[in-house]
């Protein structure tokens, strides 16, 4: 890849290969303040030109940018890389020895793998839930003696649902939530889930996926006090559904809530969300975290998974109900919210809060 | 068609040319009880075969009986159709005056249409469930001076939520229910859902679903006493969504049970289920009308929708919930269990409870 | 809607509502020449804004834009349209008297409608096959004594065909073509094709396709010489099926050359291929209208309908064939390159060319 | 296993926890000639029973049936299975030596595999085609030395194909086929296809598929004559897709022929074709091995595949071409009549042709 520019941080990815791997060099093109210069795979990879790396298997809708294409894949270890940071969109299997090495090593490691999210020290973070969690970062360094560090987003499902949440917690709290998802075959990677097992058909249960569900969340709308997240105390309830749906993420979300409250307030709770990003204008940042879609037919995954580059949240159908207090529906786009682009914005806060910083090497 | 054998009844359908029709068409073939020899359906379809009228709208997977084919269709009318009763697959628009004329006449109408369900001298039947509420029938004729009568089967949701609970009802009762659906196309008829709402997509709301859904269940589960139903006196939520699936309506399904219980009891009342129809032996009954199959991965539309001929209701991932006492998958055949079979189970009850006899104008 | 800025020519869309309709919209959105001034539709949506017009029956995966959707939809009659020009997306159905009263009235019609394609007077026109087409238009104005025209562009198979045979065509000659398409479901407008009959499934016939598929590339591809088209003389037949693909026409094309070449050849052609919009710089032009991918897996639908924004044409596999000379595959986005895209590109090289010019009542 | 019937033939199927291996499974159940009684697969599978062994990857819409479901998984080895002959469906890459072992073992191989198809000595059969050719067995026998023989079929495509061409070519001689194919996922096996290759897609390639469609039709049309195939001489140029159908392959197939003929011709000629099968009553013979539909919209995959028992071949639009003198749409159920249900129907061809026979240590 040619020089990055001056002012630009230097990028790794680890895990480029995969579907979520290739997400991230698509969300860093022209990216104002990273500039991607080293991708890192498994070992049958590294060596290889990154197209030939990916050969068969790069399946976005956009062609590998040039300079990535003939960029040589790198082992995933902390000395072959020259990067001010990296991000991880490494299998869980692989993740946990990989990035404690660079997080050792002084180089930051913003992490989509849930291997980490839910250690004491280590940030699950939202920008637009809950930005003071970095500050966790300087116990996770002072505890572990690591020069770099770890910083998470949550489960792809896990972040519509927190986010959905977030505002009506915040203004009349929380006593219990039950979620349906929907989810979306690229969120299974590749080649993940066979088509014979998705066309015509459904599948009833995701592995691993209802248990993070039902407790990301209440990290993520937990209090950060004493240098210990305090967990939001409500139970979650998740029933996890693979659908025919190339990309979006759908929920069906039944909540009660803490406080009297009503249709409309709750609306209007959803529809003024803002968060930090949005206050210090991240380059990732939707407008509007949540849009609210007045249509019963919304929000759908083709039509709404790309609103605001992918990175804003829809919810619809927000209506009483007969057992909890309200029920709505809710949709994310999984690899863009819910994974890259979550990352990216994850990086994003920090660098304007000086955590990630252009590295003495350069 | 041809003159149908000495001990069978005479059966017409109304609206013969919709879906529905056309499912019970293909199940009437060789019943032993019932010999279709008339098809009724609007005034467009009237006076052509059977073969003209459904020209491009026949979506079965096996060809149109051939003495189905040549038949003239009637009008919905009952002075010209010789039958000892109906089953109507009517819109719920047109029925309400077409079903009473055909009771007023004196002709039985066994219905899957909405309009009368809820009425309350009106069977609303599963005959695994109520079996005993046919006698409503008394009722009904009684008050409305109908030498006929009517009687409906519920919704194709209902259907599968109102059985999955049955034997956990009478065994630990209910005390809530949250249901979310993901249906699929064929339940719009035809030609229903367009194909670029649904490829690629799923569409978070199907048109007054969801109070058929939260209601019809506490109409089967009711007790009939004093002439009158007893509504099952519990809240049930329902969210209804339409997926990319062709037949096969799938639930994930929340409940807190009234009485203590367990999972293994659960999973045993369930796969212990028997009913009316499997005592009698009627010749649609499943053997088993509920099926507990122990593969997180299962119940799926595609392979589980046709069991015991699409009678059977699926059930899986029963397991205990944080939120509800327990949550479980169902998955029901919606134009079989869900729509003409449930109807011809109804028939086939009523034929044996000596309701539906040879007309004297045979 | 605002008033347009000094130098733009003001638009009206024909046949608004529809799919193509909407398509127009998505794509004249800050149009550098072109201002959509004015959206008519039929007698049932006239008088409604837009979005009432258009209510449940929006397709695109962008919002309606804002000053477009409060635009009171009009009657498709030349006195109630303010327009330089209109494009129409009409029905075959309506389009000839419509389209005419525009055409006598002095507005000039970009009509994507099948009507007037292949009258002897009418340009059927793709920029970069055949520019100098437009000269029909002043033989059609004598002859008809119209003050404005109509320009047609094709059927959205004929395109991808016409625009992959053409620098073939114009280097070694055509003998013959045989070419079976696979064809998305967004062709058939909404509702269009039900979803029950494309799910697991595909469609080996639509209805009026194949004639135009075997016809118009001939009148594309032939020469204008004395006010007339002497048609290309070669054989096409062409198979026309619906696959459950959202957007994009794929197209398997065996061709015999008239003189000798080579695969390398051929696809050196196709590489360096470039039209009229090319050398003006056409707004909408792609920089590359054929695109030529080595890898055998692709041109895929998904991953290659959106390239240059839906204008180009994708082709690979070219190789000897042993029945005809050559095969290959080709896919173009029938929506934009094949439908709304096509008639803007037309109106662009029509305004370069002097055609569309700013009315008097502006 | 149970102790098979007196006097049917005791069968094993190779590669049995396979798509194929497992339709085997399934159409062998109540055979009234063969008894499944062993199943081999590869060798992390063996030893466990079958059950276990194809966990997760059965994917049958009936159960498996509970005595094969219990049976232990053998190794692929003749000596480990007690068989009077085997089915295979193994991989290519394995077919090789294992189908060879069990040919030189003396026991006879009726092979779904491509490994041995085109061998000189070596039957490529299809009953109703090519019965005549099972004398290569004796050739096969002496010049190889084996006690047992490998008799195979052919590609899933090569099949519908051919027996859609077998009345024309017999009648009036073909003088060249191109075919473009969209075939069904079911035939990469599982996993198989990815589904985020082929939801709102099409794949334009399948490796290794279509010179095998070019090349086995010719052989199966071929004459044999001194111990040797003549193959049939005519082109075929194929052009082979993947789409998102569940099964049933789909042809466009244009042909010349050598004589003159017609459409009304070459369709009684369809109509009428019946074959060796049809004669011999063979159990999985279809009462009519080729289909002809008159309505334009047919076949369809999901429509017509399952036509008798899936091993009818559905032909309609057959029309006049442009360029070759014909054309029409041609389906055939991919996993039965072209690879499970075709070597079952080989087998019993060979049975009543006395080439299977009970083995000496029954």
């Amino acid at each position: 890849m040619s020089i990055p520019k001056i002012c630009k941080l230097r990028v790794g990815i680890l895990g480029a290969t995969g579907i979520v791997g290739q997400k991230f060099i698509v969300l860093l093109q022209n990216h104002p303040w990273f500039e991607l210069v080293s991708v890192a795979a498994s070992e049958e990879s590294a060596g290889k030109t990154y197209e030939k790396a990916v050969a068969g298997r790069w399946k976005q809708q956009v062609d590998i940018p040039k300079n990535v294409a003939r960029t040589k894949v790198s082992q995933c270890d902390p000395h072959a890389m020259q990067a001010d940071f990296v991000f991880s969109g490494l299998d869980g299997a692989v993740a946990k020895d990989i990035e404690r090495s660079f997080a050792e090593s002084g180089i930051p490691v913003i992490s989509n793998t849930k291997t980490y999210r839910m250690e004491e020290d280590v940030p699950l973070l939202i920008p637009e839930i809950n930005p003071d969690h970095i500050r966790l970062i300087d116990i996770q360094r002072k505890r572990r003696q690591w020069s770099g560090f770890i910083v998470t987003n949550p489960n792809c499902v896990a972040i519509p649902l927190a986010m959905a949440l977030k505002p009506i917690y915040d203004a009349v709290g929380i006593q219990k939530v039950s979620v349906v998802s929907m989810q979306a075959i690229s969120g299974a990677g590749f080649p993940g889930v066979a088509s014979i097992d998705i066309v015509d058909n459904l599948i009833p249960y995701i592995v691993g996926e209802e248990p993070k569900v039902e407790t990301e969340p209440l990290k993520l709308l937990g209090k950060l006090a004493a240098g210990k997240v305090k967990f939001a105390a409500f139970p979650i309830s998740a029933q996890c559904n693979r659908v025919a749906v190339q990309d979006g993420h759908f929920l069906n979300i039944s909540f009660t809530t803490a406080k009297k409250t009503s249709v409309e307030r709750l609306k209007k709770l959803i529809r003024d969300f803002r968060g930090e990003p949005q206050k210090l204008k991240l380059p990732s940042a939707p407008q509007n975290p949540l849009i609210y879609l007045d249509d019963d037919f919304r929000p759908q995954p083709r039509l709404d998974r790309d609103r605001e580059g992918g990175m804003a949240i829809t919810i619809g159908r927000l209506r009483e109900c007969p057992v909890f207090g309200y029920k709505m529906a809710v949709l994310g786009h999984n690899t863009i919210r819910g994974a890259a682009g979550a990352a990216i914005l994850n990086a994003e806060l920090l660098y304007k809060k000086g955590y990630l910083v252009r590295s003495r090497f350069s």
